[in-house]
């Protein structure tokens, strides 16, 4: 009789900084339903990866939900994996923090169900080839991967019936391959389809295996899928069918498998992930054509159809990258004091923790570096959740190391210099390469990035948006990654397109026919080539150069300069732009010298833009105020003529004054995006700009000199 | 005006081990014409590498050519290069390796040319993203790739118009993206082609750059091109031309482009080579159909097409794997002498060399690793180069540090141990897990392989030979990678494929039908299950389980068994076949038990198969001698009834005797492969098959025991 080998595998996962609630309805709807079917079927083996943010999670609210779990591992039904604690792509973060991120969930599982993890997931299954010296070092014997890639390397489909072994430097790790197949068809195909898979692919070789190792979350949590596999049974029909067909379907656990059979073949695979993350890391715009090339293609050429890479993420999203950066940034920085040994450990379940480490790890937490089409990057609160644990281990870690208050150095990995500006207040990073721009205003008193907001860019599934809203009625079940649904309607007015990032201090010099509304839609026209041109650092303000002065008189002072132009119709107009930046207490103050460089008279309309991280739109009581004016931060609107916008976020704790040395009109708009999430297309608030401008007569080598000053405190 | 920068770059470079002549033609035919052109045109900057291999023979053989070189250096017209000392694949090798390959040929160009190298060129640009590091810390400010996976990862071609920049862990690393255009225009189209593209290229930006970097042996060496570039004056024209342009293209060095432009953007490379490599490292149905689809498809396809990955050349050819895998253990074991600081140092130009480190890195040469259209793995004396290098860096890494006799590991990186005795005249490698061969046999005196043979393989190209045999009376100059020349004629019944791999100790049950010429041909009936199933290891004869015996009583003897089967007409018949693996001084002893463990009698006929790594097929000097009968490798013969057959090659300085206990018939047949090189389809001389044979009539239970003894003497 022709046989199989099926290992069943789920992957539990909720990032860091997600809303409680949405832990609860995860484990309500699925991972706890999940274990009830389970439990039910005492000889159908499973395997388990739950991540450290899940578990923390359930530690808290549900402890018996691992309890349960821990039952299973001990009448030898489960198997579970280890992986990064917080679930971090492994290859973006540093190689001690990698073999750290799995020593501390391998910890946890021995130490809570007694069980010593074997195999590991890898978060998004993205691989690098020198990922298996870092894994077998950290006792991993072995991981799960996507199909995909085996295929491309010249690997026949049906030779995936196994596991494979690859090396770094000698180090050998075994891989066994995912089926697509089965990915797909579980559970969105009715059980039966998945048998009848197995059944025309038993064999009478006796290592014959399929694997299916996917998302917890199909089970119950992504949309639909609760009533599939609960209400209409699907997981129990299918449990019952694999014990109906016990004579020749073997349900296995990995550690059995590897202990039986030895490996199909050795292999190498390129930098990999699922096929479809591939299409999510390129460009939009090739991210479109690649999708259509892929959807006419026959499998003979698709094998070797490959889309991106997943670091490009980090160039794909500016905002990914500073993220990442600062978490290399602050990794140094925990990674030299703990090379020290001035690292504070804390003991928990026996294990030693540093909670230094532990802030690390959580801000190593892969979901908000990328967006695919769930929501990602694109989520503030996951967003906040990295920076503030990044700020907060960065802060922690200068304990008992003097900080130097200007570091100059290329922060973001352009090849260009960036500026940090650090007192006991704020964090502040320039970049002179850009616009001179502030990228991040870090407020360490709660830890908070002010300035996280994400440019509003083209995403190649915009494109799709009229027919998303078009069928968000006729809801059916399919297949997550194949069909949009739209939560809300009238997405389209929305999708406005910035062609410049989203940063603080952007010199603006605007057309006479700008407007408010054509400013915020990004559909103005800009005079200067300031807003994203590269300025120069006044030499004398270098800190290297006043290494000589002494402490108490260095002032923490960056001047940028840019001798730029104004394109008008009349020809190109000379302006050079000189801004300063210093900080003092919880002030940033910024100083402007604008200097009509031409010959001519002329009228400028400048404005210095901000992009505030505000909490919430709608908030009654988080608003502007301009004397006894007050609107909420979803308001589009002018300030006119006043010196003083008071911004009051109670959601934030902060209350942050705009003042101005001359009198400015204040436009004030909000930031929204659309992307997809697991519920289809999604409207998310990003924050408000908030731009000073003003129009200047300037005659010939005059020069307008003004402060801005932005006080931010707490509540 | 528009203009453009162009950089012009030339890598120099022959392998670890090629033959004397063949550097000495290519000085003549490319390196040294192409200097005498540079000369001439002291305005044109141009970019070289010179690989160690290349340097240390022209130190030795041609001293003035470097000298030249560094007058050049010295007026500013060259910039150089350095590299990985002996042209590693530097992800192939250990990062200790990789940092002092690269320190070795820094070292030798600020010596010598009292330069500081500041960028690399990357061996056959194979990149790995965690090399960015690596090249970072080994003080590498940029480095050079092709365009292909620019494109790939949605970057539009127009926006490849200068140098990107990339890291790992914060290390970060420029990338030079080369133009695929001109990498085929150059030397194989008019000169002005290049001119035009130039042209049309040029634009008012005047960062934007165009890059051709390649093979320096394109301007002289390849076929055909020193008639193209000096009789017919390509490259004396090409420059002249640049010259007359000067009021529009830069000749210029990437140092002076880095020092004068910033980066166009950041990027993250996958796994990459040129776009050939990705087709070259597929199992050959894969890169034959892989073929097909790239040569319909159109560019915006094409973008997203890829091919393999390098490292799969180690799993695309086992003998490729086996060459890797003991570079890595001998480098695990020259480092541990090198931390230990017990490894001899040597002055040369007052740089400290030490000789063990060179003979390891000599090893790391990549040409012998890979096959893709130059003979590379294919070529006899590359691969004995490396194994005479890693054998003699094994021994002299013994001095001190008593080896064990036998260790037992995972070698090769499949996931089964192998075995490897060790005395002082051999290295004896056996794998249960494949026949219980023995899949390398290392003659230490004379630091050569005496096994290291090439498996007749089936590669993508062979079905062209029917063409290329057409075509060589027609040849035209016509770029290397399209076009295919046949040396010889009346090759394609050379064309046979094995199997199995050539290794040694091979067990045969022969179909009745059996004859030498169809088992020559790999076209014969196997009635056993023995040639590349797995063998167990005999507990008893364990040396971990020797733990216990005194020194002078443990055996260095290690015990395979199989319990196979004969698939005979009248059904499946139970074999034992029980061999022990021992050594003595010179000899190296087998021994066979063969067991009929059926109820009924039966005649086998049994063949134990070595394949020997002989000179010179033709050579009068080399021959096998029985009795008085005396035959060239070349020869395909049976040495009827013998129990001695005595084998001398006086090129290998090498006398071996192959004893049996009984008399057998010895069949000997050539093993000879056809595979692409420079100048077309190549037939190779990879060494002969030797396999005592006998016919045994067997009772039920019956044991036919008997050895055969391998005595190797230097003449």
């Amino acid at each position: 009789m022709k046989k199989i080998n099926f290992i069943f595998g789920v992957h539990n996962h909720q990032p860091v900084g997600n809303f409680d609630n949405v832990f609860e309805s995860a484990t309500k709807q699925g991972y706890e339903p999940f274990l009830d079917v389970i439990e039910r079927h005492p000889n159908i083996k499973i395997v388990f990866h739950y991540t450290g943010c899940l578990i923390d999670w359930l530690e808290k609210n549900r402890p018996e939900i691992l309890n349960r779990l821990k039952i299973l591992v001990e009448i030898g039904q489960a198997e579970i994996l280890t992986g990064g604690y917080y679930e971090p792509i492994l290859s973006s973060i540093p190689d001690v923090d990698k073999s750290g991120q799995i020593k501390k969930l391998s910890d946890y599982i021995k130490a809570k169900f007694l069980h010593t993890p074997r195999g590991m997931w890898l978060a998004e299954r993205v691989w690098e080839p020198s990922l298996a010296k870092t894994l077998s070092e950290a006792g991993v014997e072995y991981v799960v991967l996507d199909d995909s890639h085996f295929l491309s390397g010249g690997i026949e489909e049906k030779k995936l019936r196994g596991y494979f072994i690859t090396e770094e430097q000698g180090s050998a790790v075994k891989i066994f391959p995912i089926s697509h197949y089965l990915r797909y068809a579980m559970p969105f195909a009715i059980p039966e389809e998945t048998i009848k898979y197995l059944k025309s692919e038993s064999s009478d070789d006796p290592s014959t295996l399929l694997v299916m190792a996917d998302d917890g979350e199909k089970f119950g949590v992504w949309p639909d899928t609760y009533k599939t596999c609960y209400e209409e049974k699907w997981l129990e029909k299918f449990l019952t069918l694999l014990e109906e067909n016990s004579d020749w379907i073997n349900v296995m656990t990995f550690s059995e498998y590897v202990k039986k059979f030895p490996a199909v073949d050795r292999i190498y695979l390129p930098t990999t992930s699922y096929f479809e993350m591939g299409e999510w890391t390129l460009s939009a715009k090739s991210q479109f054509e690649f999708e259509e090339i892929v959807a006419h293609a026959d499998t003979s050429i698709k094998r070797f159809l490959k889309g991106g890479f997943w670091r490009n993420f980090l160039t794909k999203y500016s905002e990914s990258n500073q993220m990442h950066k600062k978490m290399l940034y602050v990794s140094q920085r925990v990674s030299e004091l703990a090379s020290s040994g001035r690292i504070a450990i804390r003991q928990n379940r026996g294990i030693a923790i540093p909670p230094l480490l532990n802030l690390l790890y959580k801000a190593q937490c892969n979901c908000a570096y990328w967006h695919g089409i769930f929501g990602g990057l694109y989520l503030p609160h996951l967003r906040h959740a990295i920076y503030k644990n990044l700020i907060e281990a960065e802060v922690k870690s200068e304990v008992g190391s003097r900080k130097s208050e200007v570091e100059v150095f290329d922060f973001d990995k352009d090849g260009q210099d960036e500026i940090i500006f650090t007192n006991k207040i704020f964090n502040i990073y320039a970049k002179p390469s850009y616009g001179g721009a502030i990228t991040e205003i870090d407020f360490r008193p709660t830890s908070y990035n002010l300035t996280d907001v994400i440019s509003r860019r083209f995403e190649s599934y915009h494109k799709k948006v009229d027919i998303a809203v078009m069928k968000s009625e006729s809801k059916k079940l399919e297949v997550i990654h194949g069909v949009y649904y739209t939560k809300e309607l009238e997405l389209q007015k929305y999708l406005k397109y910035d062609w410049y990032n989203r940063y603080s201090l952007i010199d603006h010099f605007f057309h006479p026919t700008t407007t408010l509304e054509k400013f915020s839609d990004s559909e103005y026209g800009e005079l200067g080539d300031f807003v994203n041109q590269p300025y120069k650092r006044e030499v004398g303000c270098s800190p290297r150069l006043q290494s000589g002065v002494s402490k108490a008189n260095r002032k923490s002072e960056v001047v940028l300069r840019r001798d730029g132009h104004l394109w008008t119709e009349k020809g190109p107009l000379p302006v050079q732009v000189v801004k300063s930046i210093s900080s003092s207490k919880s002030d940033i103050i910024i100083g402007y010298k604008i200097t009509n460089n031409s010959s001519k008279e002329c009228e400028i309309w400048f404005g210095s833009e901000f992009n505030f991280a505000f909490s919430n739109p709608d908030d009654e009581n988080c608003f502007y105020k301009m004397e006894k004016r007050c609107e909420k931060f979803n308001t589009k609107t002018c300030f006119e003529k006043t010196s003083l916008l008071k911004i009051s976020d109670k959601n934030l704790n902060l209350n942050i004054n705009l003042m101005s040395s001359d009198l400015f009109d204040f436009w004030v708009f909000p930031i929204w995006t659309i992307s997809l999430s697991e519920g289809g297309f999604e409207k998310t608030y990003q924050g408000s700009s908030v731009t000073p401008n003003k129009k200047i007569f300037l005659k010939p080598k005059e020069m307008f000199e003004f402060q801005i000053k932005i006080s931010i405190e707490k509540l």
